[in-house]
């Protein structure tokens, strides 16, 4: 697997490639277990907003090498240490930080290609609440340590994960995750549900989500996914709301180039072959604002 | 079972019945595998607001002729190809587009009566979305698939079916569902907790959630019902909101004819007879605002 | 263990202690097999609002005898016939009245402390709404009985269970304990996420809650907690929201006394001794605005 298609960037924490559709992408600063430093988050950030924009990926996978001791060892003690961006510069004021775990979330969780993560290692910290709960499906190796040092740590979960692990599994598993500190297996009851599969050898989590992804990448339209990930995400404050909202999208891609597409392929017994874009899908899409967190002078 | 007492109206997709207080919904388009037609949804519609209105109705169970091959095949792909209303007629408007699967989903989920669907065959796209996931109970059997054809058709889920889902089970496992193309069991992981119980046969599934039927009928207050759907379908916001709320419910429900009853017959060790009726208890419920989504000019 | 630290109050329902930052809560009205009373109800929420302001305390933890029959036999059906509070007073209006268990809720969820209830009884009525969900963890005797009367009785679930057991469990889960009458154990697939553990014999609940209990008050900073709890229950509205919020919790812990001697004895591979507490915490923490709802002219 090459990296010829993706443009040049500057990527020294992380490898990318894209093939098939599939933007693959891997971990890489094995000097520090792949722990997580504010350039991993920049080159993280860069490399989602480059698949959300390309038309020739359809499915991102965020994966490590298994034989690193760990998927991701979470925050760089040395740069935490120093003061990095990590936990707060001393020149930045609490309304101005900006979490780098949040905001590689927030890459991960907004984008509108399939994202999927295969956690072949140990995962402690933000290789838990950052890279792994934004994403719309996670592999993970059975072995793997779940550790949550922050309570430990005088600080908290960031990362937006007191928003997306209640939304995912439930209030009941999100506190008993986040408020004690115990190492958890992921077959563990309070986090099993957030695996789509569970793999006893290290090696086999990555070729299990590749190939889940790839029968993703052949078989879904790319702009219904990044709809359906919209009204997941998204939903209508009320049933009623809702139903304005999928009827006004469904009646869209069933006279849309796609869903003619679809339905011709499904009477001829055959693969589709879609033509519609999701960066051409610019006329009602999103439906709802967000706020720009990256404005310094947006506040709480 | 037969049909004295339902008011005749004209219904060819599916048959009806009313004994001890259930109203039984049968699908019969046996010609077509149980799809999903416009007329379909329509016979729905009726019964559904039938058995709201209705007092002598306390539950609502639909099912579906077990020596079917499917429970629901999903939209009718006939009329589909026709271009009928299921996917928006050509002359709608995206705005006036009503998903026919979204509206017998907001007529079975805002239903104050109990509902039940005893799934007793194979369940394709709406035979999911629209006709399981509304309802307060699903019974299922083992054998049955679930497949949902929406990604692959170039269209998205429909039905409401991306508000449900998450509500029902979280958005871990409402993800995984709705963005996967696999064919499903009920005891899958992701969709298990949805089942009230999963039976091994296809004959046993109706008698099951009929006895199930038959005791609730029997033993629970019908207002008391109304009532405690109404704050799982709109709890308050915060919990100081839904306390003010189920304050106020307990404190009606009481001090109400049904309230002295309940305690006269948890006293005298037998069983209650509840005189209050859900048309009766108009001065409070509902207590939220619902949009008219019928209104032609109720938009986005 | 003795009650010396805690300051005398006329408790009469309850026994409460205080040690090595755990306050012990044992119901002790054996007279009415632990039913909950107005009195009860007086009891526990004036010693979770000492919990929640004395700062040595770090958990509160409540149980029961396990030699009594019930954990907690539900609403004391005298006091219910007699026209006491627990149902509302006739004197009451419907805007006035304010359940109890939900008074009780209230002061359990908005604890800032971490809760635990050890159940090694039966729990009927209020004795699983008010007594375990508003809980962060639960832990529970197998053999345990959870019975809901309230359809039966003619009234309906409160103590803001409508609102909690949805959030806490999903609206599946919930829908299906709330409506059906049937007596269920804490291993049915419905209840069992919401334990943290389920013990084989009534004596060992009590001890493995403790156990639990020792573990947090010893390694979590009581800041970290509170805030953790606040994200979890007051999380933002969107994901750019929370992380607006967390980006400045984690700026603010991180800058704290804590976040140096969390790090400090992080690095030094010993146990960290938190200086910050609960109560010096007052600049920013809440940072959402609650109704309050013993105004009396607090309406809906």
């Amino acid at each position: 697997m090459s990296l010829p298609e993706l443009p040049a960037i500057d990527l020294t924490e992380i490898v990318a490639s894209l093939q098939d559709g599939i933007l693959l992408i891997t971990l890489r600063n094995s000097r520090k277990t792949n722990s997580f430093t504010e350039k991993m988050s920049h080159d993280l950030i860069r490399v989602f907003q480059w698949g959300d924009a390309d038309d020739r990926v359809r499915v991102i996978l965020l994966t490590a090498d298994p034989k690193e001791r760990a998927f991701c060892a979470g925050a760089d003690m040395e740069e935490v240490i120093k003061g990095s961006v990590l936990l707060g510069r001393k020149e930045d004021s609490e309304d101005e930080h900006r979490d780098p775990g949040g905001q590689v979330a927030l890459s991960i969780y907004n984008n509108r290609k399939v994202t999927i993560v295969a956690v072949n290692g140990h995962a402690w910290g933000s290789g838990f609440t950052s890279l792994q709960l934004p994403f719309d499906f996670r592999f993970i190796w059975a072995g793997a340590e779940i550790t949550l040092p922050f309570l430990r740590l005088g600080i908290l979960p960031e990362s937006t994960s007191t928003y997306l692990l209640s939304r995912l599994v439930g209030q009941s598993r999100a506190t008993s995750i986040l408020l004690s500190n115990a190492k958890m297996r992921p077959d563990s009851p309070n986090l099993s549900s957030l695996y789509q599969d569970i793999l006893p050898n290290k090696e086999d989590v990555l070729p299990a989500a590749l190939s889940f992804a790839k029968t993703i990448a052949a078989t879904s339209a790319p702009v219904s996914i990044t709809y359906t990930k919209g009204l997941l995400h998204h939903p209508g404050m009320t049933i009623e709301e809702n139903h304005l909202l999928d009827s006004r999208a469904i009646k869209r891609r069933g006279a849309s180039k796609d869903g003619e597409e679809g339905l011709k392929a499904f009477m001829q017994r055959r693969s589709p072959n879609f033509p519609d874009t999701v960066s051409g899908e610019t006329s009602w899409y999103p439906w709802w604002k967000s706020r720009d967190v990256n404005q310094p002078k947006t506040k709480l």
